[in-house]
């Protein structure tokens, strides 16, 4: 059980900045990551597609009997996470709680800050579990649709990001806010333009970190960490390749390891 | 026959520029329109792909009996007009050919820009049409990715898409053409910044002006335009029917007629 891999998905490529920081934190282990490229985004499509769709890749991902799987995606995360959860022998954990604790553990004038996808932001569940663990909070959100098309064409500095993002944060900073929560796995790449417009007295929550130390948690606390080992991580993306590794390479430069591409659904695969 | 409806199809919201030039020159016709909303986008997925899901939609679109259908997207109509043609009785047009005509129509210099998705701009598509009608044309092409989600977050105009909208057509511009092609049905959305960007000596070619002249011609040939009647056009979505509506007021303010919500592969449709 020590030695399967740690199970990473998303609707793309933004959970390479969650892959990105377990490979990082646990050098022992190894990395399995799905992205559905084919089918991507997934924040701007209805709860039943969404959650058919990570049904899909949750399938996948059982293949490889992983140790622990992780839904780096905010959107599914919100969605399914607890449904999955019950189904399943694996643990599986998502980025939408861990961020939110992150949150409040930073804050001081519980007053939060939340930046996510379209569907993010209108599921309301950043909110109503900052809400649930700390009901006095208050919680200020915004969506912020350009952010994922601007990494995804490696566009992470510069004036237009600036103006974009400026715009997004202004009515969250006029709330005075003390802590922002990047709430989508793409944002984290933003962070240096990001940090400069909100200014040292915000804290950014950024979901990689917060769910690569749940995940530590859960896995030390089961036993389930490697004591040795770790092997180059395996991508696997639903669509072409090469749009993959060259976003890939914005986020985590150069990206390391093999990226194949599969069909969903499929199940006869080489393990 | 005469009496039966235009069917336009696009992956979501930017086929609207073509409905909405149709709608106005056809004021005599109903107009079908389906937007694959819960797959969008194409341009970022591979072609065997958009075959499948673009075969979807013409087996929807068949339902209704059109007249003529018409593909209102630009990786569709690169990729399968000709093959789906073969297969169908109903006249099928796309968007690509049309639009390189009425360039090579326009321009003097012989010099011709091309902007459009990655998809359509790495497809070739329009660089091989104009060639191949008129050998010794200069085509520049360059994908501008960012202009379909700023246009479908309704941000036609101001700092940010000029900053962007200049990066992408500078070396289109410092290549002298005179003619430049709007590769994208979302693009004509843009088309006063990107006028006041390109100058008066650069004649711009909407794909949805060409592609509705080109039915214009088709159904005028075939005695097909409708002697009479008209009726608000009927939107179908694969998704969610509240963000089409949203965008479509941007394109098309406001959207007139219904959208409804389908599901693509299902055959029990009211008509």
């Amino acid at each position: 059980m020590k030695r399967q891999p740690i199970a990473i998905f998303d609707s793309g490529v933004g959970g390479l900045t969650v892959a990105k920081e377990v490979f990082q934190r646990f050098p022992n282990e190894e990395i399995i990551y799905l992205g559905d490229t084919a089918r991507v985004p997934y924040g701007t499509k209805s709860p039943r597609t969404v959650i058919r769709f990570a049904s899909e890749c949750v399938e996948f991902l059982l293949h490889f009997r992983p140790k622990i799987i992780i839904i780096a995606c905010n959107t599914v995360s919100s969605l399914r996470a607890v449904s999955l959860r019950e189904q399943l022998d694996v643990p599986i954990i998502g980025v939408v709680e861990p961020g939110a604790r992150a949150a409040l553990a930073a804050t001081v004038s519980k007053r939060i800050g939340v930046v996510g996808t379209k569907a993010t932001i209108r599921s309301g569940t950043y909110k109503a579990i900052l809400e649930s663990i700390e009901p006095g909070v208050k919680v200020y959100s915004n969506p912020a649709p350009l952010f994922v098309p601007l990494v995804e064409e490696g566009r992470i500095s510069g004036p237009v990001v600036e103006q974009v993002a400026s715009g997004y944060l202004e009515p969250i900073l006029d709330a005075k806010v003390d802590t922002l929560i990047l709430g989508c796995t793409h944002y984290p790449v933003l962070k240096p333009v990001l940090a400069d417009i909100v200014g040292a007295g915000v804290t950014l929550i950024d979901s990689a970190e917060a769910v690569t130390a749940r995940a530590e948690q859960v896995l030390s606390e089961e036993g389930l960490l490697s004591d040795g080992g770790g092997a180059p991580p395996r991508f696997f993306v639903t669509d072409v390749v090469d749009d993959f590794e060259e976003v890939g390479d914005v986020i985590w430069d150069p990206l390391p390891g093999t990226v194949e591409r599969v069909e969903l659904g499929s199940v006869s695969l080489a393990e």
